[in-house]
């Protein structure tokens, strides 16, 4: 009777190929994929064509990563009997519809976007941004669009893309006289990014802070035993402190019992607890998350087939879909098509 | 004995499905298309999806003239049993490509070339550039390439999107190490750009000052009537000049009999010969040149179905060329490729 109070959605989500997940992913958006699933038509798209607006001169890196990718979303829980795994580059309709939108925004209007903005410094592009950098966002509304998805995970340095895309779904719904195209609502996770081992800014598949789904107990061990506390807090029995404190993030972050890592936080600020009693705390509850991961990881990484098929399975799943929602666009914007058939 | 003389070369040609082609046309390019095709290679692109860089907000004109063209096309004498003509948007390893090359282009380098900067200031888009067309030598790069084109002709303003195309070229093949896509050369025509009726500028679609391929006897009268001549050239005993001179323009461009036009011209500089005996003269060439061309036209006109088989047909063995193209080159660059099937 009140099955339309929690309707379901369309979720996009995804990542670019280009490195092995980590703890950071899977805290960030891999768990709520898994919790997500259930409730939702999720579509997980590996963005390997994206990959490469960066990563030009290095495809072999981007293609070798699809697979691994694939492999981590699996081994967490992505399920493909319910969640549909696909290829970027194996949706022609995507790159079609990117090309298209390009024509309804400006190049002032892709500057001025913040996160771009952000990631043309961070990777210290200076002028010699490559255009297909500055034009993603185009490119992601191609892929949120093609989807018709209304619910985007990503973290709250992406929202502005969202933005971006609702905007050009406003304009061609506008010109198309139709509401063909759903706006996209940003859904922002609950615990954002996990800063790196060394506390530095978010951890990066690239800075070499990261701990990958695949870590073994000894280097989750290592990991931790690097991991940044409070410089200050010198013996057990001096008071430290727990903001900023990576150990304490990090259990807050994956550690389910609530109580006693308030009581720890209680006490550690006393005076009277230990780095390495929270660092074994941590480790152990990082090592109990990732076992599991690691052994079905490896069991699946033995059968590249299966996981082959259920790219292939995803991808003309969501071949059918995009091509579609292109035809779709086309005949409202009235634009000549040519039918050509297989 | 002598056959790899003059080999033949693959030429891509085209034209923005932006409105009904005119003498400019005719002299510019069409003409000379009639005669490549003879000796080489010509695909023919109506690039509906480039009309769209700056005519997003009026997709149905373009969509309009995808036909209107094709017909100009066929009623001049690009053969189609000899001449691919082929439908851009039809051809999705085009917007693929287009996507691929914006990550080998940088944003400062599309702003530098001269086509671009000069278009730009045509238009009067200021800073409101639709990044579609800012990108647009990216998605000609991909045209050129994806028929392995080396000989593409066009007015000497297009010169540096061909440089541009080359770089890109060059890029690839030093980073796959193969000799995969070939350079391509601009074939700019002898005669340059007509004038408008009025003498300004170029002939131009927009501007009213173009004599369609479709214009009836009455209206070509009209226009040359309408025609710039010499201003001081009061009196037909009057001496007038040549130089600037609009139906001497087009005399030279359209009347096969140079010695006449030598001794016209001659005589006209002393004085003696009134503007209405040139315009006479042009009149006739013009009308003896567009009649069977109009007459051809409407007869293809009535047979719509006839029209879109060609499209198919052409639209059908470009869609194999380009798709090859894109899997070569995809392949040598290591790009993960994910085989769907039809």
């Amino acid at each position: 009777m009140s099955s339309n109070k929690n309707p379901r959605s369309i979720i996009l989500t995804g990542d670019r190929t280009t490195g092995a997940l980590h703890l950071g992913h899977y805290v960030g958006s891999l768990r709520n994929r898994v919790a997500l699933q259930h409730q939702h038509d999720q579509y997980v798209l590996l963005a390997d064509s994206q990959a490469l607006t960066d990563n030009a001169h290095d495809p072999k890196k981007i293609h070798r990563y699809v697979v691994e990718v694939a492999l981590d979303y699996l081994a967490v829980g992505i399920d493909p009997a319910i969640s549909t795994i696909c290829v970027q580059s194996a949706l022609p309709a995507l790159a079609e519809l990117t090309v298209l939108y390009l024509n309804f925004v400006t190049v002032a209007r892709l500057e001025r976007n913040p996160t771009i903005k952000d990631e043309i410094q961070a990777r210290g592009f200076g002028r010699d941004i490559p255009a297909g950098f500055l034009c993603y966002p185009a490119s992601q509304a191609a892929d949120i669009t093609a989807f018709k998805a209304t619910l985007v995970p990503v973290g709250d340095d992406q929202a502005p893309i969202i933005e971006q895309t609702n905007e050009i779904v406003r304009r061609l719904n506008r010109q198309t006289g139709k509401a063909l195209l759903p706006e996209a609502r940003a859904l922002i996770p609950a615990i954002g990014r996990l800063p790196g081992v060394d506390g530095k800014a978010k951890m990066s598949k690239s800075q070499g802070d990261a701990i990958p789904l695949t870590a073994s107990d000894a280097e989750i061990e290592a990991a931790v035993r690097r991991m940044y506390t409070d410089p200050n807090h010198l013996r057990a029995s001096d008071p430290g402190q727990v903001e900023g404190n990576v150990v304490f993030l990090y259990l807050d972050a994956f550690d389910d019992d609530r109580d006693e890592i308030a009581s720890l936080k209680e006490r550690y600020r006393q005076g009277g607890v230990g780095d390495m009693v929270l660092k074994h705390r941590l480790a152990f509850v990082l090592k109990t998350i990732l076992a599991p991961i690691r052994e079905r990881r490896a069991l699946l990484a033995r059968d590249r087939n299966f996981v082959m098929d259920i790219l292939q399975t995803g991808s003309r799943k969501a071949r059918e879909i995009t091509e579609n929602t292109k035809k779709e666009l086309l005949e409202a914007l009235g634009i000549f098509r040519i039918e050509l058939g297989p």
